[in-house]
C-alpha cells in the first residue's frame, strides 16, 4: 500500500499543510518508508522533488514542506514498495510527454499479469507495475488519438475505460494529471474534499497543526484535495466508489462517470463550464 | 547566451563545489538571471531542481548546494533567455525517455530557422529552440535504431552527425547524459578537465572557495567536469574546439571526433575499456 495526494486550484495554492500530514506517514505515523515524491505544475512546466529515503526524515521533503510552492495542479505519493526496488527509478510520481504536454502520474495498489501490457513507444525504466502500466495508458491514449484530441470529453472518457481494465488486474487506485486537469480513479481507498468560501479551520490526523485557510485564501478560491485517506479530522471528505472516475478542473470536479454526477459532469466537461457547487 | 555544466564520475560524487562556482554567475558575477537546472542520475532514475529564478538568490539552488547528492552523471545549465519566455517549461535541462532510458539535454547557444525541425513523436512542451531540437535528435535516434541499439559506438557517431546539422544552424554547445554517458559537442564555448590521483587545490574563480580534493577522494576516483568556462583558476582546463563531440564514460574521455584522440577513441569506446590516462 501507498499512499497518494492530489491537489486541483483555481488559483496557484501551495500544499504544504496537506503535505505536512502526507509526509508523517511516510515512516513516522504510517509505513510508507520506501520512498515519496512530489510533482508541481507552474504553467505547461512542472518540477518534481523526489527521494527513495523516507519522507518523515527527507531533508528534501523538509524544504517542499517550508518552500511555499504555489501550483494548480500537484500529485504526489509515498510508497511502500511492493513491485520493483527501493531506488529512484521506481519512485513516484511518474512524468513522461504526450501531446506536447507532460503527463504525471501516481499509483496506489498492486496489479496481476501487468508484464503482457503492451507499452509502445512508451518504454518504462524501472520495474513497477505503476510506470509500466502508465506507459501502457500514453500508449493506448496516443493509439487512439495521435494527434493532440479536440474533443476532450472523449478522451477522458477513454482514459477512464482504460482504468476499467487496469482495476480489473488488481488494485488500482491513481491521479494523474496533464497539468491542467486532474483526473482520479479509485479501486478501494481514495477520499476528496472541495474547500471553497465561506472558509474554516482544518486540523491534520498526523500532526498537531491547525490551519485557517480564511487567513491563507480569497473568497473566489477552490481547491480540491484527493488522498487515499483524510488528512483532516474536522471536515467532512467523500469517499470514491471502486470503478469510481472523476475530473478535476481548476478546483472544482468536473466530471465523473458516478451516476448523479453524470449530467453536471458532462455539461461541466464544456470548457469555462463548470459543475454548479451545489451539485457537488 | 548561458552557462553549462557537466560531470561525469566512476563513483558517485557530489558536484557542490563546481555548482557553488556555477551558480554565482546566475545574476551575480555572471549574467544569467533567466533560470537554472540540475539532473542528477542515480542509477536509471533521475532527479532535477530547477527554477525560472536567478540561482544566485534561489532557495532551492542553496539546497542543492548544500546538500551533497552523489551521482556518476550530471547535466547543469543556468540561462539567459534569448528564444522562448522565462518560465519553468523553458527552464533547462530537458528530459525524455527513449529506448527505456531518461535522457537529459542542456543547451547553450541559438539556433536559426529551427522550427522547420521535423520532431516526429516528441513534441516540444515549451517554446525554446533547445527543447525543439533536443525532440528533433531524439527523433531522429528512434527512426535510425527503432530498437535499443547494440552497437553503441555506432550510435554515438550518429549522435555527433546529428549535432554538426545543429551546430550549422547556428551555435550549439550542448550536454547530453542518458545516465551512464555524458557526451558534449561545442561549436565556441565548452572546456573540460579530468582530475584523477593525485589529487590536489582548487579554488573557484567565482567565489572565495578552495577545496582539496585529497580529502574528499579515493586514490581510484576519476571525475571530469565539463563546463562553459573554467570553473576553477588555478587548474588546467582544455578547451573543446568547434565540432568536437566527446563523450565521457565514469570520469573519462572514452571517444572524440578529434583526430589525434580517434584511435584511443574507438578502442575505449568497447565497455569496460576506458581510454589510456596519458594520451588524454
Amino acid at each position: 500500500m501507498c499512499e497518494l495526494l492530489g491537489m486541483s486550484a483555481n488559483v496557484p495554492t501551495d500544499i504544504c499543510f496537506s503535505f505536512t500530514g502526507l509526509i508523517q506517514r511516510g515512516g513516522n505515523t504510517g509505513p510508507h518508508k520506501d520512498g515519496w515524491g512530489i510533482t508541481f505544475y507552474e504553467g505547461k512546466g512542472f518540477r518534481t522533488f523526489k527521494d527513495p529515503n523516507p519522507s518523515c526524515d527527507s531533508e528534501i521533503a523538509e524544504l517542499v514542506q517550508k518552500y511555499p510552492i504555489k501550483s494548480r495542479s500537484v500529485v504526489s505519493h509515498i510508497r511502500q514498495a511492493n513491485r520493483g526496488k527501493v531506488n529512484l527509478e521506481n519512485t513516484h510520481p511518474f512524468t513522461r510527454e504526450l501531446w506536447g504536454r507532460y503527463w504525471t502520474l501516481a499509483h496506489n495498489g498492486q496489479l496481476s499479469d501487468y508484464h503482457s501490457l503492451e507499452t509502445g513507444r512508451f518504454r518504462p525504466v524501472g520495474q513497477t507495475d505503476s510506470e509500466l502500466s502508465f506507459c501502457w495508458l500514453l500508449n493506448k491514449l496516443e493509439q487512439k488519438f495521435p494527434e493532440p484530441p479536440t474533443d476532450m470529453l472523449a478522451m477522458f472518457q477513454y482514459v477512464a475505460t482504460c482504468c476499467d481494465e487496469l482495476h480489473d488486474m488488481g488494485v488500482y487506485n491513481m491521479l494523474l494529471s496533464d497539468g491542467e486537469y486532474v483526473m482520479t480513479y479509485c479501486t478501494n481507498h481514495l477520499y476528496w474534499i472541495t474547500r471553497r468560501a465561506p472558509f474554516g479551520k482544518a486540523t491534520l490526523l498526523d500532526e498537531d497543526v491547525t490551519i485557517n485557510f480564511q487567513e491563507e485564501t480569497t473568497s473566489n478560491d477552490v481547491v480540491s484535495v484527493i488522498a487515499t485517506q483524510p488528512l483532516t479530522g474536522n471536515e467532512s471528505w467523500s469517499r470514491m466508489k471502486p470503478r469510481e472516475f472523476n475530473l478535476f478542473h481548476h478546483g472544482d470536479l468536473v466530471l465523473s462517470n458516478v451516476e448523479q454526477l453524470k449530467d453536471v459532469a458532462f455539461a461541466a466537461a464544456k470548457p469555462g463550464n463548470q459543475a454548479p457547487t451545489e451539485k457537488l
